[in-house]
């Protein structure tokens, strides 16, 4: 990895620039003609979405998500949005509204609620997923929750939301429609169209176009698949799928790795195993988890006896087994990766297991999930990978459709990458949107829009966080470069005691260091690199230049010089000075 | 990245294990009946390529590659093959055969031929790029060469090889067929079927098919697209998207993006640029390297006046502009990833360049090319990505074909991850090739094969030696989990002075942390962690425990169960403990 570029941990971190004018300049707007939409996230980095609507004296916030660390961010266990805009604002945040369940869309809610304490709305599945987070942190009872319905509305300062029913890989996702005196912003949230969704009704076309027919100011759409042709398939094809897979491999064990949200994968998978006479167990903490809150709250209709624990498999033969486990990105802790690797407590994987991946790896999982399949195969699992799983974004045929009901006369593409934006961008053209009614935004951006006219007016201060165990915040630029340095290279410790009055070396100079190179097969270079960091210090202390920063200085110069020369490498330099009463 | 599992390095690092047989004890076969095939690299990664062949007391090696490092090498440049069984039994190697000039085949030549100097042979361009690489090490003269052209055969010891002319994605690649008294073995080496390529001839299928004919004890099939169905379309047919491509985009400049040792790619963009008025720059180092020695040695066609300076570029409009480069895989020190970023000396992006993908992702690079792709985008770039670029490798079909021309009696599935050969041995096996005629070997394996007769007999030492700057060898697991322990948390150092008899605390404790948190936002903290340092060690001098390797004992465990405690992060500690008389 030498010399990977950091650039983008400066992309991610500051997406603020000096001559932006700073949240503390941007006061109310208070003509009553404007509606402000303000991405505080989700626009340079798949993940992290959240949206200010701000409208005169209100505001409420769309999602709040997180983000999961890129690979530069060593060490970083999640990203969440830096909300300064709406903690400078608190009195105008009228709530959080939220339009599904997954991670990228209620993630920092923990977080971000501890300083910005408003209600938040959402659907049953959505709640009870939010819910569980809150218990995990203790803010369940600080914290006003509604549920809300598709096809009801709330009514949040001057702002009305409604809740639309969508169609998308977790249940119980809207869209919303943002209504205020400046006219009405639909949200599509994630979605896709699924005219025979597994649970519960399709898409509420019928109600996109009726706000599009009444007139829309902007449509915020899903740009997942922007690039991709077509039409996304029915979640339900992924059934008959499992189907003839079931039917095809009657006598093996089969284990399924999935999505723990998607419940309607997990339901298909349970409906195929009852009618191939299978039990069902489910294994990896979010799956138990996930599943068992849908259960609880009616999204899952599992067969009596069909669900057993993974203590009681072992009472079953294989070709009555299916296990549902989490993994299917690879991850090396999950179950699944577990079990490849024979590191998992209760199941080994046997030669002629039936392992389906019923998922397509997230761009970055790629290497991860081969490994892992490789892993499987080396086992004797036969691994099947292709045909059982549907994405749950809209395609460009989808996107089409929801532009011709909803006919906005703005277009903010949404959900993606600048690809993925710049490709929905290109759709809402060919509809006949023209350019300067296209707003691809990016994080921070104020864009106000109104009747007759729409435009970046300002910026807020806007960015990502790290969080490190429980540090928030603690980890930024400085400590990450640090981290790749080490891990490129390793460190040397340069320690020595001087006399306080004297000036004499009293100990030292020793080295110690670590991931550098294997210290027994190189005594001699540690032996040299001593006596030169030696020589450099005591000619620091002959001359006139015994302040410990010309020393410092000096012990990295020439250990620097000499280490490159010979080994072609850069290690961290760590002087450590310290002084004795002589 | 907290808790990945590192597991991958052992895998690479060490294949031997105590219960097999390493290669002291292998001695030649005399028996003359059998042919051993030691893969000794290429089998539990892709890349590192090197298989030995031994017949009595000849040995002879087929390719010499290397690997790129996997994502938790962290500081790794390069692996390389360890190939102490040929260093064992050095009278015995006859020569290395080199079947293309890719550096997962050629790659570790430079390092082996030090240890190894037997002579190489090579068709022209794959010794031509062989030769820049040994004059870069100073090799050149050291290092007997001989150029063979397809159909040629040489004899090295008790071997006869014959090259046979294949197609891959770079010229001159060949399959070799490898004969003893104990039978022929047909190696393809990476190989397409091409029935109508753009330089020379289609691969030699009668060639195949005669061997065929006369009997092949075992076939080494390329599985790196085993999975694939159908066959892989011809290189021409992407230069005729080009030309749909030119046409379209008539008033733009083009910048392309493609692999430098695919000098057909690279041929066929210049013939488009020809045919619509285009000048031609070549940027990136390998680019200009590849193609230089290329079109000396006649394998490239380019019209007089095409290629042009990158300094002339100013002197030619947009339109009249096509930049072949390197990038085409994210790499961020490339020249299209430079581009991208502004970082390029002589290349800007402009609003309305139309930039080309002639590549796929390599498994494990997707999110580096996205990141290109969005910051392409983000300067007003059109970026094609789709369409532009077809497979070097053999997909279901073709490897269906190899297998019915040459109707080996022995499969061994070569080139490609475990899920790979699997496929591959899945097709042979549908070709009425019986399980127990089929070898998946792991690197390292003795398979001896005979007429009546074929088995693993034994295994050698192998294993990946990590290149890290000038150091071969030098970095090892302890090492790389250091460096993985570094990037994740940081360090602390925690420098003390003692008295040698007073055994008094002199100097310290003083706490300096890299990588483990903003320090100046974090004082707090670090004083507390100094307090609690200064304890363990206080407690130690004051009681018995007064030797070293007590007292860092005693500062690990105190500061390592604080830290926990208090940010859930565990840094690597490194206790410096300094003796001064007193």
């Amino acid at each position: 990895m030498r010399g990977r570029s950091n650039q983008n941990i400066y992309t991610n971190l500051n997406n603020q620039s000096a001559e932006q004018n700073l949240s503390y300049t941007l006061k109310p707007d208070v003509s009553g003609k404007h509606v402000r939409v303000i991405p505080l996230g989700g626009l340079e980095q798949i993940g992290m979405n959240i949206t200010a609507f701000e409208y005169g004296n209100s505001i409420v916030v769309v999602d709040c998500g997180l983000a999961f660390p890129e690979d530069d961010m060593l060490g970083i266990d999640l990203v969440i949005p830096d909300v300064t805009y709406l903690k400078e604002n608190l009195d105008r945040v009228k709530g959080f509204v939220i339009t599904h369940g997954h991670e990228d869309h209620i993630g920092s809610l923990p977080y971000v609620l501890k300083d910005v304490n408003v209600p938040v709305y959402a659907t049953k599945l959505t709640m009870g997923l939010i819910e569980h987070k809150l218990e995990e942190k203790g803010l369940l009872k600080s914290t006003k929750r509604k549920v809300m319905k598709p096809g009801q509305t709330v009514t949040l300062g001057d702002f009305r939301i409604e809740f639309i029913k969508t169609n998308h890989s977790i249940q119980d996702a809207v869209a919303l429609a943002i209504t205020c005196a400046a006219g009405t912003i639909v949200h599509t949230g994630d979605f896709k169209v699924d005219y025979t969704p597994v649970f519960g009704d399709a898409i509420d076309l019928q109600r996109f176009a009726e706000l599009g027919k009444k007139g829309v100011l902007a449509l915020m759409c899903d740009s997942t698949n922007a690039e991709r042709k077509g039409f996304t398939a029915s979640e339900r094809t992924v059934g008959s799928t499992f189907d003839s897979i079931f039917s095809e491999h009657l006598n093996t064990r089969i284990i399924i790795a999935t999505f723990a949200s998607n419940v309607d994968r997990v339901q298909q998978i349970i409906n195929s195993a009852y009618k191939y006479g299978r039990k069902v167990v489910l294994e990896g903490r979010s799956m138990v988890n996930v599943i068992t809150t849908a259960a609880e709250l009616g999204y899952l209709n599992i067969p009596e006896h069909t669900l057993i624990d993974l203590e009681e498999m072992k009472n079953y033969p294989d070709e009555q087994m299916v296990l549902i486990t989490t993994g299917s990105q690879g991850e090396s802790m999950a179950a699944l990766s577990r079990m490849a690797a024979n590191m998992h407590r209760k199941v080994m994987i046997k030669p002629g297991d039936t392992v389906i991946f019923s998922s397509n790896p997230i761009p970055g999982n790629e290497k991860a999930v081969s490994r892992v399949i490789n892993e499987l195969s080396m086992k004797g699992a036969d691994v099947i990978f292709q045909d059982a799983h549907v994405s749950g974004h809209a395609c460009q045929e989808e996107i089409k459709l929801i532009y011709s009901l909803v006919r906005p006369r703005y277009a903010i593409p949404v959900h993606g990458e600048y690809r993925h934006l710049k490709a929905q961008a290109k759709l809402a053209e060919s509809l006949g949107i023209s350019k300067d009614r296209i707003f691809i935004l990016r994080s921070g951006d104020v864009l106000e829009l109104g009747a007759d006219s729409a435009a970046v007016s300002g910026h807020v201060q806007t960015g990502g966080i790290l969080v490190d165990g429980l540090g928030v915040g603690d980890v930024g630029n400085v400590v990450l470069h640090d981290r790749q340095h080490l891990a490129e290279d390793g460190i040397m410790v340069i320690a020595l005691t001087l006399g306080r009055y004297s000036r004499q070396l009293l100990a030292g100079p020793d080295i110690v260091s670590r991931g550098f190179v294997y210290v027994r097969e190189s005594e001699d270079l540690l032996d040299e690199a001593r006596s030169v960091v030696e020589d450099a210090v005591l000619g620091c202390l002959a001359g006139r230049g015994s302040d410990w920063n010309r020393i410092k200085g000096a012990i990295r110069d020439s250990l620097s010089d000499f280490l490159w020369k010979r080994t072609k490498r850069s290690p961290m330099i760590l002087p450590v000075i310290m002084e004795v009463e002589d």
